[in-house]
């Protein structure tokens, strides 16, 4: 009967099928429940707004930490009817180290530490920007995430790459405007760090003008450094696209296949050729 | 003989064929008056125009609305030759209810509001504005807009999965960015919200420049923000890319075919290759 | 004898062959003209220099103008031994009319212009600028540029629905901006055109930062139109990727053909398959 | 037996297979001793930084130099056991002239040359930010910037074109600006140069706001050239997606190749069709 309940309780947790109506429910309730909540973390920011709605925002808070507690402990309840965490407490506690398991608990620890630990008033407020952190709660129910994020895995190398060679494009640039402008703006100019920071803000055309060169030889530099930011987004962009055409094309199931004889068409040939060959 | 008339003013109002001169001459017509009034619109807001020239935009905006009248009332009357709006009052109704022909009567009800409601000076030129929605007819005449549309529909889901990564980015930095810049830069990072606006003209290259970091650890932060949101705009690059170069190939009929059995390149070669084997 | 001096002098203007000396030294020396000439128009205007070195500058044009005259005269005179030329007079006026012969004319034309009409200061203060046209004779020895020209040429359409996308997305956003901020910033929102001054710089995310919203409304618009313009880059540099791409291939004749019977993957298969199946 | 030494060092300071313990420890101490003296450079121009720490940072660069100086004769001496730089002499001066060991030299004189030459501060000053060129070394161990490289080099056509494109839209529209915004900006647009400086911050999409267009008719030219510059963007970011597709499909070995008869899909047909034909 237990054993019934768990497992009805994990599939509605867990559901993937759209036809099982309380997981679809209770899927659409904790996405808008996390949305609210970071809604109103950026809310409470506003002068004014958390000195008048107080009240409201301590509710909120105080019932979507118990929500996500329920949550959190059903999870840990229910986990066993996995095969990877069977065990009743060594399970558990593996599925505890997941990260997805991790980010559940790190979604509610902030509103529990206070109980627990002395801390000042400074050290709570930034507790309450962790709360922001249930925004990665959204990685469970984003299939579109996990995509994403294996096109930048795939192409990893690539876009290793490009961050070295700007980042040495930005230091070699930098320095030598930094040795150019130091002279004429000492203040803006004032060390290669800050001119790095007008760096980054050249080559990837942000361009806020705080701080921009004002000799002719630093605008002829600044000129050349612009320019070739140009292929810092240029490079990116090409790798991106190619890796995520292939990643549509692969979930999709399409693959580039000799109508004949069903081959990838991109694949060594020497085994199907010689299939070919000798009938 | 009316039957006769009311076809020929549909073949005029809907004309493809390039051949029918008439249909010519009324479509650059068309396109020609509403470029036209969304440019009397433009021009009326700048200082001194509108005073100097007042009886000429109005009588130029009384024949707009007079030919759009008319055309929306023949269009109302004709579109009983199409098959799927038959029946003189019910066929008219749900004419009347499809998308272009509500475009087409959003873009003279501002025109005769006034005469039936009483509205104070605020909200008649709140209602000038709505005449710009004229510019939504060119809907109807431009193919390519349509175009545009379906790459647009059918890349849909990878758009959204970028727009709600760069929504996480966003609202994680710029929270972050609010923490960091909020003691030292009360007024410009007074809360989440004005934070994000920085964030936004950061990952989109914007760079205004009317707020920036200043402290290092902000300036540090901001300078990872500014070369992820080359990302935010490489991505979608890559996808639109993807997209348009299918949506044209599929309007030029072409496809990867195999010259030999004129099967699609990319599909699956079960079928095809059961019929080349077994001959 | 004429003939052949007149053919020689026609193949050192026009030629192609690398191997001809004379041509080549020909070529190299008038494309050293042309930019020496264009970077001399550029320093004209820096204040000091032209003052000081007015003597070098009027040697300098002097020269150019003489040289380019004569280039100009020695075309005319040899044009005849092109086919399309044929008529010592009807000939070379069908060749003074070409795109390339106009531009050699305007290159020398501002020289000769305040000799034969009365010309003030100013209109030959801007004659001068006019000079710099002298670039546009670069379009005769450079066949890269005629590449880029194809390419644009040929995703001509896709580019206009871009330009026209962009277009109603600016003026929509200009005046939903205007009518959000006219009443906070009278001055710089004081039109539809001065917004939309603020929506080409945040489309094509150059963000100067003369002009932005203040009010929060207005920086929510403002943030949503920073990120559609996101896809005014995305789109065009999609579309031109794929025309860029195309035109090299062309240039390097390589088609996808397949290996067994050389047509090209891409067409229609109706009559090759034809051909396969009935031997 | 020296030159069994010779041989050890050798694999040691150019090893490449992995499993050579001693020859990977080298090249992990060398990247992080170069990372360490970049960062050490930028570190010492900030104001405070270098006289407080000024013996650490003293210690430091002459630790670096040592071990550099060190690489760089052991490199020399075991260069002969390279077939290229046999002879003890002729080899090792060849070796020496070679790109990479230039820049091993580079790396250590600055460090050498005041003791030799008369300098004053400021050449000393300047000399300190010579030890960037350190960076450079990476060269030798980075197998990614080398593809980079290739990219950049195989694309190099098509690149030159759109810097020629981008120069030429870049002088004319800054001569045009200079000529309309002149009058009313006589500072800001002193001269086409100036105007340059304007060009190139809104071509490449950086937009400082350092400087712009107020006139209407500037601000017309200026929204134009600012849609144009999408292009600057779009052109070359097309070119190196194309190149950075073709190399990382070539690095992986993988070839558009007919699963039949294993040609290159995208070669000319005639050979191997006519082996197809005459069975």
């Amino acid at each position: 009967m237990v054993q019934k309940i768990k497992n009805r309780v994990d599939k509605i947790l867990n559901g993937v099928s759209t036809a099982d109506v309380p997981a679809r429910i209770f899927q659409v309730f904790i996405i808008t429940l996390i949305f609210l909540n970071v809604f109103a973390v950026i809310l409470e920011t506003v002068e004014g707004l958390l000195s008048r709605y107080a009240g409201a925002f301590k509710v909120f808070d105080a019932f979507s930490v118990l929500v996500f507690t329920v949550e959190y402990l059903l999870r840990l309840w229910t986990c066993t009817t996995d095969k990877r965490f069977r065990g009743s407490l060594k399970g558990r506690f593996r599925f505890a180290a997941t990260p997805l398991a991790l980010v559940d608990l790190m979604a509610i620890l902030p509103f529990y530490l206070p109980v627990f630990l002395p801390l000042d008033l400074r050290m709570i407020r930034s507790l309450r920007l962790f709360r922001l952190l249930r925004i990665l709660k959204m990685g469970r129910y984003s299939e579109s995430l996990r995509m994403l994020g294996n096109v930048l895995r795939e192409e990893k190398e690539a876009l290793l790459v490009t961050v070295f060679g700007v980042s040495i494009l930005l230091v070699v640039a930098s320095s030598l405007m930094y040795f150019i402008e130091n002279t004429s703006q000492p203040k803006a100019f004032s060390s290669i760090p800050a001119a790095l920071w007008w760096g980054v803000a050249t080559v990837t055309t942000v361009g806020y003008g705080d701080m921009y060169p004002i000799t002719p030889l630093g605008r002829f530099l600044g000129a050349i450094i612009a320019i070739l930011g140009i292929g810092a987004i240029a490079i990116p962009a090409g790798i991106v696209t190619t890796g995520f055409t292939k990643e549509i094309q692969k979930r999709h199931g399409k693959k580039s296949v000799c109508p004949h004889c069903g081959k990838d068409i991109n694949e060594s040939p020497e085994e199907s050729s010689i299939a070919h060959k000798n009938p």
